[in-house]
């Protein structure tokens, strides 16, 4: 696969096949990516955890808020929950500022699972606090971004955008629609 | 090549063989790849500029603040400047809260060069005022990054940090070299 290929196949996904399972080799593959990405002045400020058992993985779940503008579901049933999470945290001792660091190795590490016949979700909706007493997380680390993979069950379907309404949705065969704006709209020429 | 690969090959290059020019075709498919990637919430907030005529990279270089760990190199000398820039705006008249939405495309960009056999660098550290009037750039546009690009012409060699000393350096043969810290370091495992 060429990058566009890589490119085009890492949509966020959000409905998987629970029971195939990811092994903690190929999550790590992914952090290897991301440690290997650029990070602002060379500070390398984040630090990961693996989530890949069952156990693990339901530990998690609940602390995630899913999809913001499908305001009727309130995420995958059972059978359908990510097989595999990978937690960025920002580690405090080396800088409070991170920057777009994690977002440079959430994309590296998005683009690595759709390479490997993954898939996921960024998530940034976290109940942090709850979330931070259940794993018992040291003050020093922030919790940034989830990572959520698994082998994607859902379609999702890039739609040219109408106006300006940037909302997802999904129809009724549960196809996931996203519009999105055109590289015209998105390359200005100034003067 | 495999995402491996790239993304070993993705390195922050400085100096260029700026007779190489890079055409704006080429540039607009990297901006291509960030607009399928992920961005917060399906906003699509970010706005994106070209420049690859030599006049318009002469105007954009004096903006530049470079390598700050070289405190002895004022960035390069010509002849080895950049062929191709690429800045990411942020269009406040969509959100005020641009996340890491930029980290998301620079990085998508940056891998996209990669494969199309150039490089370069992502710059933070911009006269973004002095920049804003040069060009006149609009109110609503925020200066988030600029992506210097070009055919890179230095070699850049990861090595095993020592301690906790992130700084990049050059040696005699001016080989730059950045340490990295282990995969070891950057996996946590709690309890």
């Amino acid at each position: 696969m060429n990058l566009k290929d890589i490119t085009t196949k890492t949509r966020s996904y959000r409905r998987f096949d629970e029971s195939h399972r990811i092994d903690y080799k190929t999550l790590e593959s992914f952090i290897e990516l991301a440690r290997l990405s650029s990070t602002g002045a060379n500070r390398q400020p984040l630090k990961f955890i693996i989530y890949n058992t069952p156990e693990d993985c339901e530990k998690i779940f609940p602390y995630l808020v899913w999809a913001a503008y499908l305001t009727e579901w309130p995420g995958p049933d059972e059978g359908e929950r990510p097989s595999g999470y990978i937690m960025i945290l920002g580690d405090k001792s080396i800088t409070e500022n991170f920057g777009i660091d994690h977002g440079i190795a959430a994309q590296t590490i998005m683009l690595g699972a759709t390479e490997a016949g993954l898939g996921g979700c960024m998530i940034a909706s976290i109940k942090r606090e709850e979330l931070r007493d259940e794993i018992d997380l040291p003050d020093k680390y922030e919790i940034l971004l989830i990572l959520a993979l698994g082998k994607p069950i859902e379609k999702v379907v890039i739609d040219e955008i109408n106006g300006d309404d940037v909302k997802y949705w999904r129809d009724s065969a549960n196809n996931h629609h996203v519009p999105k704006r055109s590289l015209k709209e998105l390359i200005i020429k100034l003067k």
